[in-house]
């Protein structure tokens, strides 16, 4: 799965998500450069840097298989020749949640993107707990990309 | 102040730091870019994005005067020829603080930084609370950048 190929970063994107709700660490692993300067800092946790520290905190987190949905919403892109950086809102419903449940609290993440010899890859995901401010939670539009040249 | 130019990304967050810590919010916005696609995310508080909303954060935040001194650490910088991404150790001490009196949490940051006409400006800044996990606070020394061609 790590020789998988994401020809934009969006690709690794949807990627890291699907792979996230699905807890599956091999695909979680192939969305990921293969670089000892990744940076994983989950929500409320240390920053992790480095596969060994990344792969084994995705291992921990997916040990229990799929517990909720994800929604991904609220996205602010800068792309770069060779960077590319997104920022998005995460919304989780847990498994199981019944009307009146306390949701999740949401999650802000800022996911960075490198272009290697091997597609693009993320280098840096940092999540953390966030209310939303202003907008209705999982429903805002994606925004235009930005391109730079 | 908003036609301050930097020349490097890290001049760019030496300048960041330096406002924070005075608390000079003409030399904070002097280091962000002139764009409505700005991303800023305090620690535990919303995603503010655009000029105005992280104006008004700022502004707010500074308003008591400078409160605390600021030790970065434990760079980790990846620098490509539009954007940069370090994610770095933001460990605060109190003015007026006693040995004893319990720190205040580490913040991990993550700070993109984009290469404008106008010099390297901050395009992201997300600061959350997290332990620090296998390093001396504040003491870890920064890493050797890596350069992207």
């Amino acid at each position: 799965m790590s020789g998988k190929v994401f020809p934009t970063a969006q690709d690794a994107e949807n990627a890291f998500y699907e792979a996230l709700e699905r807890c599956d660490l091999e695909a979680m692993m192939a969305v990921w450069a293969e670089d000892e300067d990744i940076v994983c800092v989950h929500p409320g946790g240390p920053r992790l840097a480095g596969q060994d520290q990344v792969r084994e905190s995705w291992a921990s987190l997916f040990a229990g298989g799929p517990q909720a949905r994800l929604q991904v919403s609220a996205q602010v892109t800068i792309g770069g020749m060779m960077l590319a950086v997104h920022s998005v809102h995460e919304m989780f419903t847990l498994a199981g949640a019944k009307p009146g449940d306390p949701a999740p609290a949401p999650i802000v993440a800022t996911n960075v993107y490198l272009r290697t010899a091997a597609g693009w890859k993320m280098i840096v995901h940092h999540a953390s707990p966030a209310p939303v401010q202003g907008e209705p939670p999982a429903a805002a539009p994606a925004a235009t990309p930005k391109i730079l040249h």
